[in-house]
């Protein structure tokens, strides 16, 4: 790594030197925003639009009920899959497009556990995002199985590390790679290891991973894989408001994966109308219903761009952002009562830096005001996400600038950034 | 009803007294198509490609995370919602929107038996479309509850109609109102009668009745109303490919139904991130995950339309079309083997007319290239979709005839008409 940025001129050194910096001009953003959301929302690619419109106006409008298959309907999910697959590690056939990740935890939670009926405890952080915890209390009560909230930081230890033994009581474990509060990259290979050591599958939830920072799906565990993944890809995969979902089944549970959500358009002859359910060969099982094409076909223009984006140099542009925000927040706002929820080791660090401070939702109000776009999780965490296809470092040291100034002089204690609601 | 069209001048006659004839300009048709087949995808209304633009260029683009507030996301599930409750005879707060029809059968299946917990039986059709079919026995299997499958005509004498006792065994009733592949509509007011008495709850399918005939939920059974309703909005309701589902469930069970898919946009305090789930107050308790918002915005161009129409002029018409074509057949297409599965009796019937004949899936191929879309269901079923909004009596009366040329000069035996995958 190069060396932290800590001033306006580094930063603009940095840009200047920005392999990334082409991609910027990809992405619609009004001038003077500084979008520090994109953990939540990604933004828009400017190719986005016409994607859309002819989705609309030729494939719906004009080719209509033609288009499942003159317009490649019918094979979106799983070739819009794929396209995700190379985003994270996983190998072609192996991860299907659709529904949100709340339906997409409920297929692999469920797919987990019953590849291990004979046990009845699931594994989860207490600490994660709310629908992980919910849908794992529901698929846990619907299967009989037992939910127990641990700390990812203590879960190479509760599954009993280097044993081989495959006695365990845990059927499946459940984490997010990285906390959607604090921004903590877990061990992810450690305990996925750690899991397979236990007898358990273990099921990775990449909202805020994918797209951020590179992810071997497939090479965790010395090759073995995760056993299945779930994630969104309207954070940092930019593909729009509720864009669908995806889920990822290794190719060696295909076969068994017995999944509760078992929709017409993953049976194993969809057109032939059947009484029974018969899945598909492969990751088609993972389809379940018509899914949302519109919203579906957006995500073609932003993964156009993960095309031609290395990953690394993704990981490495973010990990200098979050580096300036950290230091930033040491050298210049500890005296206002800033402390960084974030790790500081690389290595624990997802693309996100949380904030912990007083009156931080109002901070996160005015920053809005002022053009910079972050977000307010509750109690007291000030969440700014680093999108590096979009964003310059000279953004990012101006953000924290704007924000030092606000707290000095307490400009967001005005009435008017009074409490509303905000979205995830 | 008027007498049936049994010639090119009487069609033209109807056209010229429809009083939905204003509406027809409001959909996008390619020249020459006569589109039978807006029971599987509805036509596109011209005002959606802007809707759906807006919501991609300004709303996300420019909005970005602003757009929960501001553009109305947040609200947008409920508020749809309202607009095909309005459709269905459901007042407003008792349908949501969002995910797939597979997804919402889901829910409320589970939300139906959960409401008998003594009863172990759900009764559905062994004729339903398949999804139907596949998501009961998984709910079944993950509740323990037996599937039984009778046919919807004999519904009634299996309830046993006229007890009140409601000491039956059978928990929940599952059927759509209109049969997929006949057109047949079943008696929804005997049967939720029927099913109440029982003290079994009622789900209804709606997916080829929303938009294509009245519905009145709240109103079965005395004023009662159905328990719970699902339904896709993209057939009849012209709200594109994969278009969100919908949910209805009945005001009087919003406090106790018990929904498996607890995704966080259902909790009561969505934005307080709670470690377990308590859902929400009224509908809103259906909301699952985050929804796709440019599938779901374009819905609403399609409503806009449903506004300013009158449903039993819509109805009118629709028996108008269907009539027009079961005479035809039955008095020019029957020495070629052609035999309506379609009933003949008005109240039997929904907006499509099912023919059986020989060599059907060839029919259908040959059809399409003369301009005249309709489809195929397995085995030897030609259906034909009658969307009365966009369709003339004239073009159905020119379909007939095409069919009848084709039929009769053998053309659909060309071998370029080769069986190939299609979808419903």
């Amino acid at each position: 790594m190069t060396d932290v940025i800590t001033s306006a001129a580094e930063a603009a050194a940095a840009d200047a030197a920005d392999p990334l910096a082409e991609h910027r001009a990809k992405f619609a953003l009004r001038a003077g925003l500084v979008y520090l959301d994109g953990n939540s929302l990604g933004a828009m690619p400017v190719d986005a639009p016409a994607l859309i419109d002819d989705a609309a106006r030729r494939q719906w409008g004009q080719d209509l009920i033609e288009s499942w298959n003159a317009n490649g309907w019918w094979d979106a999910p799983v070739r819009i899959g794929d396209r995700i697959g190379r985003l994270i590690g996983a190998k072609a056939g192996q991860v299907i497009c659709g529904d949100s990740t709340s339906i997409q935890l409920f297929q692999a939670l469920s797919g987990a556990l019953r590849l291990n009926p004979d046990r009845r405890v699931l594994l989860t952080d207490g600490g994660n995002f709310p629908t992980d915890q919910y849908i794992a209390d529901s698929v846990g009560r619907l299967l009989g199985v037992e939910v127990r909230r641990i700390s990812p930081a203590d879960a190479v230890t509760a599954l009993g590390s280097g044993s081989r033994s495959g006695i365990g009581e845990i059927a499946a474990v459940s984490f997010s790679a990285v906390d959607y509060r604090t921004g903590e990259l877990w061990d992810v290979e450690a305990i996925t290891a750690a899991a397979h050591a236990h007898g358990a599958a273990v099921v990775w939830d990449l909202a805020h991973a994918a797209g951020a920072l590179p992810v071997h799906l497939d090479d965790l565990d010395a090759g073995a894989g995760a056993d299945f993944a779930v994630g969104c890809s309207y954070k940092y995969l930019n593909g729009g408001p509720g864009a669908p979902a995806w889920l990822y089944i290794n190719a060696r549970h295909q076969a068994t994966a017995d999944l509760p959500l078992t929709g017409w358009q993953g049976h194993a002859e969809p057109f032939a109308l059947h009484q029974h359910y018969a899945p598909a060969e492969g990751i088609a099982r993972g389809r379940i219903g018509t899914p949302p094409l519109l919203s579906m076909l957006a995500l073609d223009a932003a993964l156009d761009i993960f095309d031609a984006a290395d990953l690394e140099q993704v990981r490495a542009k973010s990990l200098a952002l979050t580096d300036l925000v950290l230091r930033y927040a040491a050298d210049h706002l500890a005296d206002l009562g800033v402390v960084a929820a974030t790790p500081a080791e690389h290595h624990r660090r997802g693309s996100q830096v949380a904030l912990r401070l007083p009156r931080a939702y109002e901070a996160a109000q005015a920053l809005i005001e002022a053009g910079v776009v972050g977000d307010f999780r509750a109690p007291d965490i000030l969440r700014l996400g680093f999108a590096p296809l979009y964003l310059t470092h000279a953004q990012v040291w101006g953000a924290m600038e704007t924000l030092e100034t606000i707290l000095r002089t307490g400009a967001h204690l005005d009435p008017r950034f009074a409490i509303r609601a905000a979205v995830t």
